[in-house]
């Protein structure tokens, strides 16, 4: 079957052929629809993140996945179901945060995750997986069912941040997310139905189609390179709630200064090492004078994926279609791993 | 009366003789038993942090009280019952934190604080404030009643940091003190019947008292001369929980890097502008790849000074006994502002 991989050594994508997979005793073989293309591929590519799998001279990218069940192979699934299958899966070690079913809190080393870190992805014919790593979808979110991974990052970061101000009585109304790429644009997506006011900041000068979408959400657009992230209580209001979307390392400590008064900033994106000068004594002291949080949140649970579910089927059609921009068949592979200014989200249909 | 205050211009306490403050409707008359004195009360002595109440020329000191009740003015108090005070007041404006019973929530400019920023505190034979800012106190605690404050809010913060953690099944068998001052000792006492192993930060030698009691009550002194905060995990382990209580402004920062996976980390001192250099791309990175999380935490309402009430009723007497170091009579007030090694806690006795 055909399957989208690194070889090692390299940093382009190639189209393989290789074996179909059988799947084991509690496994589900899936029938792969449609796979999405992030930030964490392109890293997975240049090897700055992630590791191939053990013993693997490639690896099959690919972690946003949406499937059909093939074979339910004895499991609790239905074929014909439309699954969403999770990312992370135990390393060769016993873990208590996956008999949970918490692996998004699984420390580094109890963990795999397919597509990025020491397990093959997504991006295949088919794939085996155990039926508890699958979430079902409804049918007609087929097609923008590999959205499900990218918004449950997003649910579970917004988990975090009202369960970590939930001990006295919150005011969401003022929502920014640092970023305006697909997860900066979902999450935004989602904010705008919780939040009064809603901002959402990136380097683009108009006419961008990503400020298009920001303004029909309801939202602001924050012009990095002309109000810098620090400014924003000044030139718009103090934020209850930031998502930094960007992996831009200063984004973490400006955060604490757009927070208002008991905010909270959730931090999502992953920076490489990047020394340079903070007021550290103000920071600190906003901090504990204004009661501010800053929470870091990686990865999701299948409770995030059901919520995200949810939310995806909530989004209206319009904002959808204009964030899957980027259509292409296993032959255009190649395509869906170019970056343009047009170019939101690329996704590669394997069947449909 | 005799009151301790400090005026307007100078940086020392003295001892004034003013009146008798009569209680407005709905408020108290309390007759002061003990005020302790805290690193806040150098600040606003140095006029490092607070502010004088509107046109006084005057701050009575003091925000760690106890004492019993004069006069209960037809409230729900009964006369001779003890009594702590909380510290924040309503400001002159109105705020949903205050009628919420929150006001350790507020925002800078909706409180004032006694002893503190705008009003005057409890250094004084006798104070008066609003009911509902009062909390009794068990009678065998009146000795020690004026630690509830400190304690207060301490459990203030580990409630933060337990409910940002409440999405998951957090387990905070390692425990971290940064500081080993009344503060610290209050807040490790605490964590001492929660966490398996609590650590306890200090910059002294031995011998020290503090490191007496730090062992004595089955922590692990370390030596910050000797172990940076940010090698803890290597030398002794990471940390679930770190409290910061020494208000050193790269604690906060190196608190990230003393944490383990899903840790957290609370921020309590108040540090001034100072500037340095961090790796803030692997603090960013850290915080979201682990799940970390850093929160700040100021003041304390009501629920926690119940808490710390009972927290303070659990409390060794040996241990009371000995962070309780410097008794000093209304006429020996200068003494109870002397800094040494031996001295821990210090408090003015105004009456029994």
């Amino acid at each position: 079957m055909d399957a989208i991989a690194v070889k090692r050594g390299k940093t382009r994508p190639e189209r393989i052929d290789i074996e179909r997979p059988e799947p084991d005793e509690g496994e589900v073989l899936v029938r792969t629809l449609r796979v999405g293309i992030d930030g964490t591929d392109f890293e997975v590519l240049s090897g700055s993140h992630g590791e191939f799998p053990e013993g693997s001279d490639y690896q099959i990218l690919g972690h946003e996945a949406v499937g059909v069940v093939e074979s339910s192979n004895g499991t609790a699934l239905n074929e014909g179901e439309i699954v969403v299958p999770t990312v992370r899966r135990p390393a060769n070690t016993s873990s208590r945060f996956f008999e949970n079913n918490e692996p998004d809190m699984a420390p580094p080393g109890e963990y795999v995750e397919r597509g990025i870190a020491g397990a093959h992805g997504y991006m295949a014919e088919y794939f085996t997986t155990p039926a508890s790593f699958l979430v079902p979808i409804p049918e007609p979110l087929a097609d923008v069912g590999f959205l499900v991974e990218p918004i449950s990052n997003a649910e579970k970061a917004l988990e975090l941040a009202q369960r970590s101000r939930s001990t006295f009585e919150w005011q969401d109304s003022a929502g920014l997310v640092l970023g305006n790429g697909p997860l900066g644009l979902l999450t935004l997506a989602m904010l705008a139905d919780r939040c009064e006011r809603t901002y959402c900041l990136g380097r683009r000068e108009r006419p961008d189609p990503t400020i298009d979408i920001i303004e029909e959400l309801g939202a602001t657009y924050v012009n990095s390179r002309q109000t810098a992230v620090d400014e924003i209580p000044d030139v718009h209001e103090p934020m209850d709630l930031v998502f930094e979307a960007t992996g831009h390392a200063k984004h973490a400590f400006s955060t604490v200064e757009a927070l208002g008064a008991n905010g909270v900033g959730v931090l999502l994106g992953i920076p490489e090492d990047w020394e340079f000068t903070v007021n550290g004594g103000a920071l600190h002291r906003q901090l504990v004078l204004q009661n501010k949080a800053l929470l870091g949140s990686v990865n999701s649970n299948v409770r995030h994926y059901k919520r995200a579910r949810n939310t995806l089927a909530e989004y209206p059609d319009w904002f959808l279609a204009s964030i899957m921009t980027t259509q292409c068949s296993v032959s255009e592979f190649a395509d869906a791993f170019e970056e343009s200014p047009e170019t939101i989200k690329s996704y590669i249909e394997f069947s449909t």
